[in-house]
């Protein structure tokens, strides 16, 4: 399959070359591409080197699944243009998730939809467009969805605890860069960032919107419900950058409908397709970015009664937001489009 | 008056030093204590150094006010034995925080039963000890009182940011050197911490309980609730340490008993002693470390409805853990014993 990946250079997209290797997925042609400001560069893909190229008119012309992890802006002029012209584009961008007629897709919570879409065919040219979620969104579905299904879930509170890798490389650079100078006693000029993030938290993801939430804060609330098919959950999220360099970090607090044990719990979420329970507080195992970082699995523990409200369950989740919050999830996604269209 | 300092040589010890100078507490003679291997080590006091002295029996004959920031066994031993030789007490361990016969006292939320107690003058020797909460305690319900008095407050959800200084110099050391050795590739080797702090939030601080709670959790539930004077409040803590030096975060759902204005309360958090509102999201303004560090004030902000519940307000809240979190308090518990003495 000819493969092209938009945003070839960014931090998701990189991660996307390498899980597309690692799960070896079915690519004959490889297609990077980038902002015009990256092309000269190269990126590698199984051990050859690519040139990156610039989106230009009539550049997706038998590209049969497109990858994009570019800005909102990008996906929303170019994406269109690849569907017309034939691919499956999976985007990870804002630009189309909240589109009705769209899927918005993690394939461990909603794959079914997207696999009967698939093998029915897209009814319009629209309909090859799948949207991928904000890297914070896809672990918490990926938690929620066996508490949906066998005990039903009423309101959940969530708090992040985001890496610098959500706002790319350049950011992550920054906080590196910016510890050390800070180290050296140096004062902090932030750029990437609106503040210094070296040994500090900021309560801001995004812009904020008129209701006092980040755009970052929304996007959690909104994709949360769409995905889990769920309108009107009741959500309520808290997105703060924290100073580590990548996985995110959430604690959540779910109320479900039905009453429920522990154990149970811990069975249903470790047998989730994406999820792994690592809840041994007593030998000091619980998600932690350090053991998330690489990994496929959204990271569950620290599982608890929540007390405070009837049914309540505390969970602390943690995963690869370059990974399970981005490029696998949208490789997942192109899995299950090459895999239906082949039968 | 004489003044006991009980775990001088220690982050919060200093830090009480320090506020004890800036707040021109009335010191007429002043003694360092600290653990053994610290004997042989000076503290400054408003530019003279001191001596340090290890705690043995009698040395607190004389002494006034004792402040006490050591550990829950240290405290457990020595405390009464201060009260006992006619002091007062102010102690920030866990060791008496529950005694119901004591005050567990944030001077801004319930220091009139404190005034009450030394107008009236101590019972027993054991009222002379007045316990200080948990510095993730503090911060809270000083941002809590004002909507208790005014709405009335159902439920509490509260995830905590909180600095590696809440461990102690060992523990602030530990990260900054561990940074340092993870920029320059070294792998961590944790001591003060049971992981990897630098770049890692860990889910963890204090022991485990049977329940699945942290020790730290939950001193921030019962305490909240006994400082409150609200024994049925419902609670949920999740406490997370996050690689920053100083100053703990909050991210805070609050469920009201009546209804509320925002501006209202903004106007109310702005009005209560000790609490500071940031609140202009459009400008880039709100609670973090860099601008709490090394202030009085527990900073409030990001403001706005929790439409998830009825009567909800999510609130961010950021305070220096070791001014207003534990040496700042103690002060000004300190206040109002001389002040009430002195009447």
């Amino acid at each position: 399959m000819k493969i092209a990946v938009v945003g070839a250079t960014g931090a998701v997209g990189r991660e996307m070359l390498s899980v597309l290797a690692e799960r070896d997925f079915p690519v004959s042609e490889l297609v990077p591409f980038a902002s015009a400001r990256s092309v000269g560069k190269t990126v590698e893909y199984q051990g050859k080197s690519y040139a990156v190229r610039a989106l230009s008119k009539g550049c997706f012309a038998g590209v049969d699944i497109a990858f994009f992890d570019a800005s909102d802006a990008v996906s929303k002029e170019w994406v269109p243009q690849a569907a017309e012209a034939g691919a499956w584009v999976i985007d990870n961008s804002a630009s189309f998730r909240m589109d009705e007629d769209l899927l918005l897709c993690v394939p461990e919570v909603n794959g079914e939809q997207l696999r009967a879409r698939v093998a029915q065919g897209p009814k319009s040219v629209r309909e090859r467009i799948i949207a991928g979620p904000n890297c914070s969104t896809v672990q918490l579905v990926v938690a929620l969805k066996p508490l949906r299904d066998h005990f039903g879930i009423k309101r959940v509170v969530v708090s992040t605890y985001q890496s610098a890798s959500g706002a790319g490389t350049v950011a992550m650079d920054e906080l590196t860069s910016q510890t050390q100078g800070v180290l050296a006693g140096e004062s902090a000029i932030p750029q990437a960032f609106v503040h210094q993030i070296a040994f500090n938290c900021i309560p801001q993801i995004g812009g904020f919107k008129h209701d006092g939430y980040t755009s970052e804060e929304h996007k959690l609330m909104a994709e949360t419900k769409r995905i889990l098919g769920m309108p009107k959950l009741r959500v309520a999220a808290t997105a703060i950058r924290v100073p580590t360099l990548s996985c995110h970090g959430e604690s959540v607090s779910v109320e479900c409908e039905k009453s429920f044990g522990l154990d149970e719990v811990r069975k249903l979420l470790g047998a989730q397709p994406g999820a792994r329970v690592l809840d041994s507080p007593d030998e000091k195992i619980y998600p932690m970015g350090i053991s998330a970082s690489g990994k496929d699995s959204v990271d569950i523990g620290r599982i608890r009664r929540d007390d405070s409200v009837e049914n309540g369950l505390l969970l602390w989740i943690v995963s690869d937001n370059l990974r399970k919050g981005a490029a696998l999830n949208a490789v997942q996604i192109g899995e299950i489009l090459v895999r239906n269209n082949r039968q």
